[in-house]
């Protein structure tokens, strides 16, 4: 049995993803796992976020099917995009290309629309009427080659990669976690390269750090930074929620560096 | 394998749906969808609206177990309707019978509590000892006719229908989604009797509205007005929150005409 | 096909159970069922009462993959418990034990980390890296003796068992369910110990309560005590919110006694 899962920004709270659970389950066999309906709504560089963070975890053959979509039913293309032996579905706006580049070489293909859309095709819910059948198809076996046309460049996000200089370490946050934890885009690897005593520095300030292996270390209210569970610099605070301390989220701008440096 | 579907108030914070999700495991092999456990606490309209927008959605066979039972415990029946090919299970108070009416003519039938109820039967939780042990005992291959006599005159909601006369719509908000789209009870196809600029009118004043297809058209702030998803009258607001713009929520009346008219 | 249950305090908001997710499908065929990812963060003490809560309804051979983990990365010993036919995977912290105890004699035995961990094993995430392999080795047929030596005196949560003396029952709050009725580990039969009318004190001040059956008797306001759908006594408010009314949360003491005693 092949298996769908779910990554919305439509909130538990609502109908819509039910809605998609139900055209998956007209049109195919495939076990149905919701990952996640709580991305903040239209918060595509978020849904990429957490789409790539999961989808290291399936197996091959898995089927992501991720909307985040605020230019429904506009020009934006649909998508198929399959990696690593995964693949995605959803709209052509940055969300699917983060995971689909963790996975592999992505090759995005069309959806073309007239072949999946159901009837009416709604202008406003892609994901119940378009997106859901033409995974559930996959699910029963189409290859993504056969979806539409090959789309040679699609959509990517505006990247702001990591950098290291002189014993600097710069980075972005990506994810303010449920507990607080900051997680940033810099490799964890890259601390190692710093000595002695550390310093986050932000928009917000300056701040000593305690270098630590887990939230379990150092005492509590400290200010930690440790190698996180995706392979990045995360900061944290025991017992404590570092992005309120240090009021960071999404998007803002970090520093790493040795205190004495 | 049969399908059976979870649309509670519960909250998915509490353990009554994982209580639910057991009981049906124990005694039936039917894959479990939720559908949302997060209805506003004893809103049977809310729970209606919901239940009502996903079902349509959804393969026959499928058995829908819905519980919004402010009245749990009290004289109230217990219900299994079947419909269009689909079963619904929960309390006779008004919250099966919009989705049930629209897939068919529902036939209503009171579970007799002595066959299906655990043992001991709670006063306060029949979601977990008396309907899910009936949507299993359906799921396992039992009719709707075999619950138990018939009810000819299941208990509906008090219905407002929208009406149209001389250029002027009038109906009712009937949810508010997380996007803050206003989803009305008003026929999407009834918008083109109006022509020219439009004004939306509610207890909260009046407003001019475009004229749309979908939310990524107008301006930054535009409100707007399309034909959404579930074939209804939507109002929305370009990269805002309609329902917060206008005060509007569940049950508001709302008017829709031409500026001119 | 076996069923593992997920509960944990990670969010749904968040990639953490997604992940989870991806590791059981990858690694065994079992359907997965979510209890809950919104136990209050690093509070052991609710998830506890939750996952207790839950399991009774389950049939046996279902495996619990539990996971609030604040000491996650720590010396605190990874477990695995076999208790009344099923099973519970998770961190030595408490978590387990009250729902183990519930279905019989808990046997523990500590997972070998080295046998079950994933490769990178982060230092903050075993939920992923440790717990999910685990499960989904005992969902493939692997018995719990033999996932590491036994553990002959797991953690367990300090307990303040209800007592009644003289006609005064007295107890601790367990939880506060999202209606905002209190439930307290009284067992609900010591109620009939009582005579007339009633009352109950906590460090909030004295209340005349009325006993009845169900949420729906009394009048609206009423505060109500009865018989919980767990066993024990319950307080709630006709159409209200009995713990915003009194002011309790879990781990605070009540005592209800007859007005007159």
């Amino acid at each position: 049995m092949s298996l769908v899962t779910l990554l919305t920004d439509f909130g538990s709270a609502s109908p819509y993803p039910g809605q998609m659970k139900g055209v998956l389950r007209t049109l195919c066999r495939a076990a149905i796992v919701d990952l996640t309906h709580e991305v903040p709504a239209h918060d595509i560089a978020c849904g990429a976020y957490m789409l790539a963070a999961a989808v290291r975890a399936f197996p091959a053959g898995t089927i992501h099917l991720a909307v985040v979509d605020p230019g429904v039913g506009t020009s934006r293309l649909p998508l198929a995009i399959a990696s690593g032996g995964q693949v995605f579905v959803g709209p052509d706006n940055g969300l699917l290309m983060v995971a689909a580049r963790a996975l592999g070489t992505p090759r995005a293909h069309a959806i073309v629309v007239d072949r999946f859309a159901l009837r009416p095709l709604s202008a406003t819910f892609h994901g119940r009427d378009l997106f859901a059948p033409a995974a559930a198809a996959i699910a029963r076996g189409l290859a993504v080659e056969q979806v539409g046309p090959p789309v040679p460049a699609p959509c990517v996000l505006p990247e702001h990669p990591p950098t290291r200089e002189g014993g600097v370490l710069r980075g972005q946050v990506r994810y303010r976690d449920p507990f607080g934890n900051i997680i940033t885009n810099i490799p964890a690897g890259w601390l190692d390269d710093l000595v002695g005593p550390l310093v986050i520095e932000s928009a917000g300030g300056r701040e000593a750090v305690r270098r630590v292996i887990t939230y379990g270390d150092g005492a509590r209210g400290d200010l930690l930074i440790l190698a996180g569970s995706d392979g990045t610099v995360e900061i944290a605070v025991r017992c404590g929620r570092a992005a309120d301390l240090l009021g960071l989220g999404p998007g803002d701008l970090v520093l790493v560096r040795a205190m004495s440096g």
